[in-house]
């Protein structure tokens, strides 16, 4: 994932470097997206340390010696380089509870692969205006929340809840056992104002690149279509997001009056 | 401005530095966003580089030694830097005309000092997707054409006319007197569901900071919200137009049935 790589150096702010370093980041709780650690090394303080990545739920990234060197600020990296995260994460859990709290149907986002991290802010941004209850996104294959990532939210990251899971099609799945049914945003679906888009949702938006992944895909109830009669392929997806959005609230005021 | 001067320093590749090499670039008929010219600078070649500027509708602005020595990339600037805009701007008068040749209800963006390359790129995607038959954007205080406004733009801004303007309030009277009237966003609007947002129209949206100016508000027959519940202030621009558009578009659509 070279481009969410390069934001990582971007933000070396938030790169924490050395083994003492990484071993007291752990020990006071801070939360670690990910754990880069050299390949081959195997000794006990670094075992140690993947121990307490796996134990934190931070993601475990092999890497050659010279990556390492070309992340690290210091030169003194030691073979580990921890990405801490800018915002804490939320459990899926907490993002239902506040629907539920707010006496709302859930309305949540499920991001596949963002990997520009506007994109992720904007979203965010996007997701505590429209009134959604928070936002679910991949532990791999997705920007995290760094601090571009908060800047972009304009303080939104601050109010609406950000889960990060191991697998999106799984979690899906778990939800709509909870009743919630998803909508992807995709360019063969229906075109979204001939939908039904009320009731409890999940919002599915794809990359910038591919789209939503076809396991992602199969595990939703409906395909909406944004109607497009340019000349190029696809809306930007913090637009398309909105777009999206925006129509499950004006359906939602309609329902509701 | 200085974002937008930033800007010009990371696109140096867009920077024309020297008398010579602008000289060039006015005669080739190239089109200069901006020249920038040193204080106090009076001699018979800058002033004959000034009157091709006007000539060619560019922005003249006087600037100290040391912010010309910051911008150029050659160190021999002379005195005098061009920045060329990496794609031609177009006139209002062939926006009007892409929508009668299609035979559709003319439909424009009006962007009020979008000082963010990236926003004026999405805009400029959008746009192009929603079937706007432009974007008019005015000649000071807001960023132009360039390379990472046309990299945001997803190619769009080779398919859809941006034109440049002196003065957005004139344009939009101009406009009126042609049978357009404008809607623009901003919170205190009435929300956008309620209004009746069909026929020929042009869509205004404000900068990223302070929204829609006054003199262009009053300008606008309307004035739509999109409505909020977060906690936050406002959404991106670029997404906040997204949304009015499609809210454009769908009502086209039901007027059209």
């Amino acid at each position: 994932m070279e481009p969410e790589y390069r934001k990582d150096v971007e933000e070396n702010e938030s790169l924490i470097e050395g083994r003492n370093a990484v071993r007291e980041a752990f020990r006071a709780g801070q939360t670690v997206d990910r754990l880069y650690v050299q390949d081959g090394l195997r000794d006990g303080p670094v075992l140690d340390l993947i121990r307490r990545a796996k134990k934190a739920d931070a993601v475990v990234d092999y890497v050659s010696k010279e990556r390492l060197d070309q992340m690290s600020a210091t030169g003194h990296h030691q073979g580990v380089i921890a990405h801490a995260a800018a915002y804490e994460y939320a459990q899926v859990e907490d993002i239902l509870k506040k629907a539920q709290d707010k006496g709302e149907s859930p309305f949540v986002f499920v991001l596949d692969e963002i990997a520009d991290p506007h994109n992720l802010g904007a979203i965010i941004r996007t997701a505590n205006l429209c009134g959604a209850h928070g936002v679910i996104i991949p532990k791999r294959r997705s920007v995290g929340l760094t601090a571009t990532v908060a800047r972009a939210s304009a303080g939104a990251i601050s109010y609406t809840p950000v889960a990060r899971v191991n697998n999106l099609a799984q979690t899906i799945e778990e939800l709509k056992k909870q009743g919630l049914w998803f909508v992807c945003a995709d360019m063969d679906g229906e075109i979204m104002y001939d939908l039904n888009l009320t009731g409890p949702v999940g919002v599915v938006i794809g990359s910038e690149g591919t789209g939503v992944g076809r396991l992602v895909k199969e595990k939703c109830d409906m395909v909406a279509s944004i109607p497009m009669k340019g000349d190029i392929d696809s809306l930007n997806a913090s637009v398309a997001a909105g777009i999206l959005a925006y129509e499950i609230v004006r359906q939602r005021r309609i329902a509701h009056r």
